[in-house]
């Protein structure tokens, strides 16, 4: 892989930016002239008390960019004929930044209010975007090999650097694609949240896997793996150092996990052969997602998705934890989204009307 | 009241339904000439090891009716010159019957499958419709005083004998409103699901409600109650034996508790005097919801919402549990639905745009 070059700068409200280039080699000096006025703090963190849990309010969101005309996207490079971005240069490769429109941000530091059962604070912590091209009209599935080596290095930078900062418990590296999931910006982008506390699934998570690993002195990632592999009926892709299936216990319509073989308990952690490959499988995964549904007039579907890393909290749990790659949909068939009601939203009891060995069957045909 | 005559029937394929009517005093003695097909068997349930927790696979649910024509709905009651339905009257009150699309069912018994870390088995429990009305584009704010008290009785009776279900763990009695939270059927009814396991949510209700009183003595949600008709800020309606509030830690842009002023595990642990008042102050909170929002050009707009009763678990923690009614809306603003995307969906981590107060607010101006 071409080597990759870093640069942090300032927006004009001083977010931080970080350029990640591998095929630009000039100086990245553009000045953000926006007269951007005040950032937003960081909004309040309530816990819940009935589910023993926090949640994050950030009035200032809903005042945020929907939908904007495509020659106001704030996510491509400034000054190519369109308004100024967030971007400050005429072109990039991959980029990051702190959300204007942030959940978590570390302005205004640490405070805790309230009393009694009603417990609140500060949301504090950082989100970031991930611009994956320069591109306003491609993919994820569409980037070449090398430009998600990129990304990778992207999220891997991140990850060590947001798990630095004082009272991070989680780093989630995530992709909303698509309007049914709610996306309010088309160009190709990632999100990175680092959060104050250990969000509800990932405390579930940990609390799994320590369990079983206090029961068995194994991994139950490793146990799934392998009984994945043995059992086959929801395999979608097998590497050297990757494997992709459906989970046994599939929540969505469509759900893939993408798993390294070896015990790793977040990006970092893979070596650089590991980091190649997942660069391969990443890309024949996505492209075959976008192959999954075939409209009534036989186009493709545009499949939406969540993507996510589910990585290692930052301070507990690592040596139980394992890296996987949680990619989901909504769309149970074309025109037809699976809704979270009732049953998911008011008792978390998952119906999923697609088996699983069915949606494995068909990801076969389409990826690779 | 009226007092209130219930008559258990069967369909065509075995299902039962149970008609709990107000105001007819003939029989119920329709008969379902429907040549309905073989009743689904029980899909299956599976465990995920991961967050050690349970998802229904239910293949059969793909099919599913889907937004029929009105003069196909199988709520409406038969013979009034449309399509034979599932209710072989010609008119009803209010009515329960089997799903016959249903996640659980009581068909096959529990079986276990599966073997290592890939458990499985029946996806043993019940599914039921209730109808809260015959007339097809009413809905639950328009009915009566009079037939949300029968409403009530009906959903007692349904606690009660689903309780008693061998391996049933919760009842869980819903209705979800709109397109917008993906309703299939827009004849106003609810449902009720008989898990055959605790659902995730209930879990973390359950031990964040069992580690406050092992702590205090006390009850978690008394206390939450206590705090919030002290506080003030988020109270929505106080009557004699209920109050209604926008919780502390609101998830949703739209969401309210309705908590009786007595400790009560569930529906049929109430008084007379309880379940009056609560027909009241129901209709009263669900009549403010439809004026909450105020259209682009001053319409009304039908809030979609998910209503759920949180009931405790039948064998377990009743001493703890504490009733509510948990009613919540994805609509953030008109036209604008809130997305559970990545950081809902991959880390369970809610963001909620809209400050509690403010709802709290605006539901004082519109209840009442």
């Amino acid at each position: 892989m071409s080597p990759i070059v870093r640069t942090s700068r300032r927006l004009a409200d001083g977010r931080e930016i970080i350029y990640f280039d591998d095929s630009h080699s000039g100086r990245r000096d553009a000045v953000d002239g926006r007269p951007l006025g005040e950032r937003a703090q960081a909004g309040e963190l309530r816990y819940d008390a009935l589910v023993d849990d926090w949640v994050a309010i950030a009035g200032h969101r809903q005042e945020r960019t929907f939908l904007p005309p495509r020659d106001e996207c704030p996510l491509c490079p400034s000054g190519r004929g369109t308004a100024p971005s967030e971007v400050p240069e005429s072109a990039y490769d991959v980029v990051v930044f702190e959300n204007r429109f942030p959940s978590f941000s570390d302005l205004g530091g640490i405070a805790a209010t309230g009393q009694g059962p009603l417990l609140g604070g500060r949301a504090h912590g950082r989100c970031e975007v991930v611009c994956f091209t320069s591109d306003h009209d491609a993919s994820f599935a569409s980037l070449g090999q090398d430009r998600v080596r990129t990304v990778i290095e992207a999220w891997v930078d991140r990850t060590e650097q947001l798990s630095r900062l004082p009272g991070v418990e989680l780093v989630l590296l995530f992709e909303n694609r698509g309007p049914e999931i709610g996306v309010t910006l088309h160009h190709p982008h990632g999100q990175i949240y680092a959060y104050p506390y250990l969000p509800a699934r990932h405390v579930t998570l940990l609390t799994a896997a320590r369990r079983h690993h206090e029961r068995t002195g194994r991994l139950l990632g490793t146990e799934l793996l392998a009984a994945e592999r043995a059992d086959g009926a929801r395999m979608v892709l097998e590497g050297e150092h990757w494997s992709a299936y459906v989970p046994y216990a599939a929540r969505w319509p469509v759900e893939v996990h993408l798993v390294p073989h070896r015990d790793v308990p977040d990006l970092p952690t893979l070596t650089g052969e590991e980091r190649d490959e997942l660069a391969e499988v990443h890309q024949k995964l996505f492209r075959g997602l976008d192959r999954y549904y075939v409209g009534p007039r036989g186009e493709q579907v545009r499949l939406p998705y969540i993507s996510a890393w589910q990585q290692a909290p930052v301070r507990q749990g690592r040596d139980v934890s394992r890296l996987h790659l949680q990619v989901m949909s909504v769309l149970r068939a074309p025109g037809r989204l699976k809704y979270l009601a009732g049953s998911e939203s008011a008792a978390g009891a998952w119906i999923n009307d697609v088996p699983p060995e069915r949606a494995a069957a068909r990801l076969r045909e389409v990826v690779g």
